[in-house]
């Protein structure tokens, strides 16, 4: 047993957790760079919970509400612009993955003198104090050391990683979820769920990854008939009243989303993240559905060859994790309840399957599997998905 | 669902370590303080490892070897003072509990002006880097912010606690742990069962902190087995050859150890602990044995109070993680196995119970309790578990 456990944030669970603790922000300095997307983080009331406490403390902030989905280089280097022109002394995510993966490249690009070519390249070894809020449950940024950016051609999601990208502070407030619609909802929740079922299947996964994964997989699969009978209204999102998930299920949806973030904080994601990329840059497919279009076929795949190779299986302790009361799940069980949850599947092309699959083999999730993937297999795999 | 969970210390663990990421400890300084017990680091090859590290980095050293079990706030001040005189730049504790509180407590002291009197009531805001190696599975201080140390008077084990006093690094090598006897293999056993278990008996348990407990005691009980049929030597040690552990059961017991040390970091321990503090005091029992003796009594109590007060019972899931293959272990059979690993009982007087008692229920522990605690319930558990 080899691992190297490392996760210095400090999480902190709870309603109105921001105001509660707005004593913890007034430590890191007098001026933020709040960092969001456009409108959601006004909308669910954690951008007037952020503003409070800080007005409170006697903080100022500046705001950059510009992060689009998938967040480009420019992006981020724009919002580290914002802090040094500003003279701001910390940084506050507020948001999904977009937002709190802007504002954590933004706090390391503002200590760093990186062009903008090289963002992705470069090597971080300071970076502002960093405060996340997640405003969905599934990205995990808030305990991670990684921000995904897109590159400035636009055909490259890329992770910048750096032990200093850790958050200082992750404040997990369930409120700020209950109007998500159901679309938000499960892909979110299947992003979370791959992230901890991929980190099963990385080189880098260890009996304490593990542990963490079980729990966060335990805890979603026992909400899987919640997210599958969650109603939409005409708008595709979930009707504001009896139709919404209650507040606990939000609560447990968001503790498996960050337990889920601090396992690949130790193991970082599998194949199933780079195919993934491909269908967002490609498609704009949300990130967390397009993971769990890949997710049925993926652990088919890597089930035969762990059979075929006769390595110690890792599949069993992933469909255990997945069942209730003692029985294991099985793949195919599995594989009819993400098509619920994901309805009518995207088609794909030879063309476009033959492309992302060039793409995907030579990225580092696909060489540095504990199991050998070929291009083949992820032609295969692609057209499993989406053909 | 509330919690501030916070752990930062960096966990590395497997065969080697030390040796392997010794570049972690040149970035501590030039000179280290040693802290550990009288013979086992020279024993069990881990201060052999440290100093080969060390001397690798070009750094020196200053071995202080003369902590003894429970240590003492003088003994704790004498290493702090010998850092000062020394001019040590970081701290590394070599040991089981005591040895690396010691060393915690120290690389806090050191930079404290704070008298000897006034060591438990002080609050640290500043510690030197320290590194803590555990040489036996179940103290869970490499992960923890908590130092014990036993009081001038010997009258009183309590604890100092800050964040400063969070390990930067914990090398966990299962190797240090093959040559220890079965004594000290199932207390310490048992000691890390009661870290997890009394965890979620606490006001301060959470779901996330229950999340570490759960895997914890789960691993823990799947060892059973072994820990029970564990041969002893003449001297009551284990044999060395065929009758010892496996390195796969000391690997896991040390991962077990490590993650209930992660729960009490966010939980602290409950009265369990609080008791058996007075055991140790006045018979010297070992740390982990005083609590193995208390806490089959300690959970029935807790059980009943719980049905009796109609509140959300916490019995269950430890009965649940308990038990093996989906079946819960019932406490009675619990408190079975703990008789079959403690052998037979101490016996305690009733005015040792009485003052024992009177002591205890004056403790943080005691009053802490989410279900209220009186001094003569204690004097029940003392009677049931020593009588």
């Amino acid at each position: 047993m080899e691992f190297n456990y490392f996760m210095p944030t400090r999480v902190i669970m709870g309603g109105d957790c921001v105001v509660k603790n707005r004593a913890l922000l007034g430590e890191l300095g007098k001026k933020a760079l709040v960092v969001s997307g456009k409108n959601s983080a006004r909308i669910n009331g954690s951008y007037d919970d952020v503003a409070k406490a800080l007005a409170a403390n006697g903080q100022t902030h500046v705001l950059f509400d510009r992060v689009m989905s998938n967040p480009t280089v420019d992006c981020a280097c724009d919002a580290a612009e914002l802090i040094r022109r500003e003279g701001c002394d910390f940084v506050i995510g507020i948001g999904g993955g977009s937002p709190m993966d802007a504002a954590k490249a933004a706090a390391a690009l503002a200590l760093a003198a990186v062009d903008r070519a090289a963002v992705h390249g470069a090597s971080y070894t300071r970076a502002l104090p960093l405060v996340e809020i997640p405003t969905t449950a599934g990205t995990g940024s808030e305990v991670t050391q990684y921000a995904i950016l897109t590159s400035q051609s636009g055909d490259l999601k890329k992770s910048i990683g750096s032990p200093v990208l850790f958050p200082r502070y992750a404040f997990l407030d369930p409120r700020y979820m209950r109007r998500l619609g159901r679309e938000t909802t499960v892909n979110t929740a299947i992003d979370a769920l791959s992230h901890s079922i991929e980190g099963m299947l990385t080189p880098r996964s260890s009996e304490m990854s593990n542990a963490l994964a079980r729990e966060s997989i335990a805890i979603i699969a026992g909400l899987f008939d919640e997210l599958v009978h969650m109603k939409k209204d005409d708008a595709g999102r979930a009707a504001a009243s009896a139709a919404a998930l209650s507040p606990e299920v939000r609560e447990k949806l968001l503790l498996a989303s960050t337990l889920a973030g601090m396992v690949i904080a130790q193991t970082g994601t599998a194949l199933v993240h780079a195919m993934g990329y491909e269908l967002t840059l490609e498609w704009a497919t949300d990130h967390g559905r397009a993971n769990g279009l890949l997710l049925g076929a993926f652990l088919k795949f890597v089930d035969e060859r762990e059979r075929a190779a006769g390595i110690p299986p890792r599949i069993p302790a992933i469909c255990a994790a997945l069942g209730a009361a003692g029985n294991s799940m099985t793949l195919d069980e599995f594989s009819r309840l993400l098509d619920k949850l994901l309805g009518v599947r995207e088609k794909a092309s030879c063309e476009q399957i033959e492309a992302w699959a060039q793409k995907s083999a030579a990225t580092k999730n696909a060489k540095d599997a504990y199991i050998s993937v070929q291009k083949s297999d992820i032609i295969r795999l692609f057209e499993q998905s989406l053909g």
